[in-house]
């Protein structure tokens, strides 16, 4: 499997393209749009100049086609990674169905939609999965593999392999859930980060520190079990034993949900500019993608320590 | 003030010793148990080893006693962190309120009860406030000033003042409420972890994989908001946008909470104890306090760049 398709030239699709290339694999992009390709390769030019000395050679590896025949044609392995609608999965996964092969793995960085959902109807429906990044994919290794109930057992495990090999940190979710694991959990937080903000408890500048100068502190290394089970004398029986009653009061607190308020959206926008702005930096994406760089660096050398 | 008194020898009132005798302060450490100074004082000696080369001179700040009045004694700001119940946070504070003056700070390291809920009744309400640290305090910056209705608004500026001069991140929440910010945040994102293990779609190693390899590297250095606000094209408000459908799926299915099951906790105490030792560490907590200073040391360098 030396041959990766990369379905989609925005920033996600430009991001895995780079992951994979960096690994030393052929990479061809499609993009129905042919005037989107400048600025991924612009990207794709800017990211690989901060991550190798040998950002030429890998540049190699990359082409773009807005032809998807040709875009599959030897594909081992397609990371489709398009406008997230189910009409729009549905539509790009029918096409490719139509085009590809037995041995193809088809996997969509879908961050919410199960693979059911636009899957069922397709012949090659069993070499079907999710393989869910995080934004951005060449600096963060975490990606949810989540197989419908037809997909091959064998395609989540060579799609794992893969992941594994080009450096991620894929996890096998056990089976599906709109949002799988890591949305979830971030989408947990956010409602109540949404409604302490809504309800006038703390600024965004107050609620993001919460999370930036306490929370990440043990998140950065331990997950959230591995966490509590540090924070009570007889472990994570005796934290559940002595927490359990105050969870359960923030979950009831939460029972009568309302949608997040598209006024307090704007309020929170201008403070998050204001907190951007604070760090006089001319370009956040840049600025993030230097510590998310820097972040990866630390993690890799304290674990080999 | 340059007389701290600490109230409560466990490892919270230990590490805030740790930080304010570090910071250059005399720290009184009251206990009614008095067995318990030979462990505080170990716990203090081992981690001012791995803080500082003037350990030895630190140490001679920090002096025990099981008198209260003794330990209240010219104090200028008193950190209680006793065992959290309700009761207990009402007895010392009624004690403290009988042998003070006008002129000291009472502030408590109560994890989720608000201040007015054992300070109503005191003669000394005004000069009491929540400042809640994340464990352990001397190994991660953020802590949640949350005062009372009747805390006068220069005791919490005063204390806030504080606590960036011994080098901690102080935020101060806007109104009272049962687990503040930090825990609420953290018991969203739990009771949903607890529910996905429950339900049997991840293990915990893949639940806190997705939060210390996925989610934790953009939470490490920006918080909820400003990460959301670089995950959609046109910021904030394009993110509430395009999401705010699918994050109240995600509340609405969690609208009939149950509380945490200890039969999932036992197994999941299980599968945290089998990544503890697959690390082969004999001491968790040193581990756990290493990685804390690496990745404190990595944000101090990192935002200094």
């Amino acid at each position: 499997m030396d041959k990766i398709t990369v379905i989609g030239s925005g920033l996600i699709g430009s991001s895995w393209a780079i992951a994979f290339a960096n690994a030393g694999y052929r990479v061809h992009i499609y993009d129905r749009d042919e005037s989107s390709f400048a600025n991924s390769e612009r990207y794709i030019r800017q990211e690989l100049a901060s991550l190798t000395s040998n950002a030429d050679e890998v540049i190699q590896r990359i082409t773009y086609t807005a032809l998807l025949a040709e875009a599959l044609e030897d594909a081992g392995y397609v990371q489709e990674s398009i406008f997230e609608t189910l009409e729009a999965k549905q539509d790009i996964f029918s096409a490719m169905d139509a085009l590809v092969g037995e041995d193809v793995i088809l996997a969509s960085s879908s961050s919410s939609i199960p693979c059911s959902a636009f899957s069922e109807a397709l012949g090659h429906r069993a070499q079907c999965l999710i393989a869910h990044p995080v934004n951005p994919p060449h600096l963060i290794p975490l990606v949810e593999m989540v197989p419908a109930p037809w997909t091959n057992a064998s395609v989540t495990e060579k799609a794992t392999l893969l992941m594994n090999d080009i450096g991620q940190t894929p996890v096998v979710v056990n089976k599906e859930i709109e949002g799988f694991i890591l949305n979830r959990l971030q989408g947990a937080l956010l409602n109540e980060a949404w409604w302490l903000y809504q309800e006038g408890y703390a600024s965004v500048e107050v609620i993001d520190k919460c999370v930036r100068d306490g929370l990440s502190h043990r998140w950065s290394f331990m997950g959230p079990f591995q966490t509590i089970s540090h924070n009570a004398p007889g472990g994570l029986v005796d934290y559940a034993e002595r927490f359990r009653g105050f969870n359960f009061e923030i979950a009831k607190s939460r029972a009568n949900p309302t949608p997040w308020d598209l006024d307090a959206a704007k309020n929170a926008a201008a403070e998050v500019e204001a907190i951007e702005s604070k760090m006089g930096l001319d370009d956040a994406v840049t600025w993030r993608n230097d510590m998310l760089r820097s972040f990866k660096q630390w993690k890799s050398d304290s674990s080999n320590s």
